[in-house]
């Protein structure tokens, strides 16, 4: 859990605090820091002592984007023959967005905590959490039209679900900044706070009233959520009764009720 | 009409009044009450002489959720052998999401009215309904998960058309209480209202409004918004060119052009 | 391009502006209006010159929506064996869609400005638009409803992107009036100004910076949040990464990159 | 379970035999038919020891399809103002719908013993089983278009599933007949044989082979292969591993798994 | 319905027979013809004469598939810049795969008579159309392979709702030929005749019997059994039902139900 | 490649053959041979040299389905409490899926070559090759449901693609044989062949000419196929133009087309 050259990974309490940490480069996402993204993420759906996860950034930024010399390693590597050329391409962006895919496929919830830079790659990366958290001044920026490219990571994906399609058109088409204090207002992060430290406290705050919580019903909402967002209520409403067939047989449920009624408190297993 | 034992349900002037009535209970959701539901609004929609409907509770609370002994008695009442165990759990689930779904099935209009409590499984009953107004200090919570549970009756379906969806996972991951101002901000209520008086006012007044106009249009318009939700715009264009290839062919829309012109008002047929 | 009888059109460093020109009939939408409205659209996608447009109207009102007339002229163009009635309506209501639809078909960003009264068929036309700018005190209404009708061009097919459904509900049924003030808080626009030269400028500045972008990426951006619109999240990152393993080897990228790197600024091609 | 007008209903040995039964009519499909055969497909899923259920027709018939006197009822119902006549005839058809589709609702197999005429109606009716046999010489036609109408209880839905495109709009548009031996060729009936009575043995032969499996495990298939029905391959399987989650932890494949390697048999509970 | 110069087009008794005419070059399909394709189709949907359609090849062959010189031409208009180039060449796939999808969108039936050759662009052709009857030596092949390219005009789009994946699979990978009495088999033709002009009689009179149905009803047909095959069983039942709630109130029902039970012969109004 | 435990793999000429190899337990599914099955086919999309690929089975059978001994092995490592429990299981039966679908997401094709029993497992494992190939001897069951339980590695998923939902459901139901004659008249293989010899010989030879296709282009087909199996054909349309707008840049299609005129074959690179 600890051999990340580019973050730091800290389990305490049931949760863990995941830090992208390459500060001098504003923690700009270079090939090695996405493989480990993917990676700490995997851990984290497997590793039953995980109950809820933080993302944040080392250093002055939460995240610059992708680093330009990726692009260029990228660019050399996938051949001379246009056909070729394309599928490799191709290919490569699906690993890219395998990686924050993860995000949502470890059963987990994540959340993000932002300050500083969070531009182009970054806000990929956000969208994929569960909730995002920052600061007023935050700068966030859907940075790849100026790139001359359609974001391909995530962001145009999964903004629909966060704001309205007005705001994230003039957002894209424009690529311009916006502060915290805006993304709170268009639902693009929950709320935003003057500080660090008070965005911080907040975080670890809601993190460890998650960690409380039974983590079977945990796991069980991320993914009954996950398959609403792409689902008719229909099919939804069926789906979590299916799920719900054998989730509601669990030990959590009868504890539930009867500290419920005892008015005490449960200690449930991972 | 009013052979019911926890509903007071009232017609007058084309809007019926559905008051779920268990005050000592604050109105908790057992069992009869469940059944009662789904009655009164298959009644409410074959019913022609209504034309929209006004959802509240009796007493100092909308409503606290489910019932604890309902799910003790369906705990009892499900078998032994594990896989028919599931079985029956699941129909059950089914038939408790049906009965709020006829809330949606009924053609016409279902405006909330919410006060004091409104907890668990009367978010889920509101969120089946068209609209939603609320006193500033109603208090919510998507209350499941304290139970160790994932909320199935449409909550978690019906929500993210209501809000973003960071919001949802905060309030479901948590729990935690939210005010009508919260849930007027985040566009979970409609508005909301300094107390009891004012709410009940605003809504009668707008029940009012929606009983004057053409009631085959507003059916219409319920079915066709409910289709929208679940298709593209594509399908939905297309549906609903072929539901205006009859509707417009009706005399409500010859009456209306004629009325706008004399600058008159239809009494329309229901 | 200047040969329309109900429009003014007219393109100047690459922003086209077309403007309802009809003003002694607040710019209401007759039958050779609605053709030329699918003309311009189609137009302005083939033009290579033109980069976004801004949709505007002239006089007081932006438009007070479908011209009565044509809905009589329509009725009796019908027949009369009612099957065959029902079919040709159908037909109608799907031109009608059709016209609208171009501007989503458009692959080049449209900006609407609203002032003055925006009424009924209005809100379909300025729904299908890429962002939306008005007054503070434009008047919006889906008014169909009062028309004993279900509107049937666009506004409910796609104002669900725009705001909650509890809103939409309570816009649709009610048919009542709302400022631009409460469309901005509600998201049916991005943002609304004191007064039309304040609106206007800032939609000309926001049109400025859009057409120094990458022509081919904003003409993909437009596209692929289109698809994003109608399909899951999955579908949508699949659907971006084949569209980039070509777009990605235009010669705009690596323009971009270098003048990134040397802080210059790049020229972009049609 | 006796007190039907028009069908016999027989439980013997977990087999139910459902027969229409008005021959002097050929089994024409009259309301009160209608309604019944809503009514023990419901009653059949309820009923316990009902396994598997057996359809067919008394007399000399399948089922000529719908009975013309109840097409002039239901006209006649239907009221004079144009729209809500509409949305009359609109709901009657989904009540017609309705019934035919308990046949898929009823979480038992229902087979289908086909002989003599099976027109229009009744091929609607035997489209919603789960498979169908016949004799060489059933006379089946999609006879709706002789009546200027489009079929509406489910033929142009279910067909597709059996039998190819091209074959289906052949049958649809020219509404020719075809025999038990076409039938078979084409797969809308799983095979034929010479006469009723090689038919019965047969069908009576597959019911008593699927009443001997688990009870459990038949009621699962049916649902999940209805579900795969509307889904793409990849909901599909993610649809039955959360089914399975439960329903492997059923007695019946710890039962089955044993009597496999003792090589005896299981007597499953319903 | 004369002026084309790649097409013989003659309307006689309501059925128009449309036939490819450059028997020189097997009727390879040149640009002009792909033109004229979707013009004939688009009129086709319009003339009220026209109840039903035939689709045959003059001279030896049906038709050799797309010319070569047409390929040379559409590569190099595309321009330089491999950005701008891909997007003009996915713009010109999207028009061809467009006139082919006019037989789809012609609300009246189109049936393809084919003898010779049928290969490549010719099959994506035929399997727009309703249905397809072949001579036993007809030649079908998926040739797209054998230019190393993917077949994109709709043949691998609309196959899967004629034969089994499996086939399909084969005859796409391999793009070996097959004889009309092996695609027959296959469900890719309704049926085979021994010689061309068996194969033309019996097309005549399937054409003859559609055009004397109810014209509105075929219509009706085509388009329900279109939606149906791109939608779910339940999503097809509640549609049929929305469009015969006004098709059904055409006089085509009673008349054919007068005529039914007086036994005479109804003459439909086009 | 070559270190497997129970699989042979041999590449020569492009194809590669894979040979489940465990005959003396009929190569019945093991816990190991589930991930090596999973491995081998990462290890052909990634290999530039394969281009096609054989499976097969060493010794009398192609394969007797799942090993008894992995199900107890499976039971035993769930855990006591039933919601963990539950979980555990759903997360085994995605990961057992997902090892098979590697067929599909292997960019190549896959042909299947069938002798002596497939049984269960063995069915889903088959269904998700690209086609299939059969002794007339060879012998087939859906097997689960004498298990006592549900079929949830494929075959219920991917059936419907191949034959006709009345024969699955059977087949399901029943659990009964079915030879390689039945399986070729279903569908559910492409053809049959009177011994091994006959049948590998034929398969070899349909392997051999894919090998010699434009590898990019079969890759491509593959992928595109599998798309249209899960879309509708307009999405499909839609999708096939996007991807072609870069595959067709490909040299592979100028070779071609060069050859073509010329009359010689083209030797395409990998």
């Amino acid at each position: 859990m600890n051999d990340y050259q580019f973050l730091n990974v800290e389990l305490k309490d049931s949760v863990v605090r995941i830090q992208l940490n390459n500060p001098e480069k504003a923690n700009a996402l270079n090939g090695q820091m996405w493989k480990e993204i993917q990676q700490v993420f995997q851990w984290m759906d497997e590793e039953k002592k995980v109950r809820v996860g933080i993302l944040s950034g080392a250093g002055k930024h939460f995240c610059s984007g992708i680093d330009v010399t990726l692009l260029f390693e990228m660019s050399q590597g996938l051949g001379e023959e246009p056909g070729r050329r394309s599928e490799a391409l191709r290919k490569k962006i699906l690993e890219f967005q395998e990686a924050f895919t993860w995000i949502e496929k470890c059963r987990k919830p994540v959340i993000a905590a932002i300050h500083g830079a969070c531009i182009g790659g970054a806000l990929d990366l956000i969208t994929a959490c569960d909730m995002r958290y920052a600061t007023e001044e935050a700068k966030f920026s859907i940075r790849e039209i100026d790139m001359g490219m359609v974001a391909d990571v995530g962001t145009l994906q999964r903004l629909p679900y966060l704001t309205n399609e007005g705001a994230l058109r003039e957002l894209a088409y424009t690529g311009r900044n916006f502060l915290g204090s805006e993304a709170a207002h268009l639902g693009i992060v929950n709320r935003c706070f003057p500080d660090e430290k008070s965005l911080h406290e907040e975080v670890e705050q809601i993190a460890k009233i998650i960690a409380e919580k039974s983590p079977l019903a945990i796991r069980g909402l991320k993914q009954v959520m996950l398959y609403n967002r792409d689902h008719s209520v229909t099919e939804g409403l069926n789906y979590v009764a299916t799920w719900n067939s054998s989730a509601l047989l669990a030990k959590d449920l009868a504890d539930s009720a009867m500290a419920f009624m005892q008015k005490t408190k449960v200690e449930y297993d991972d």
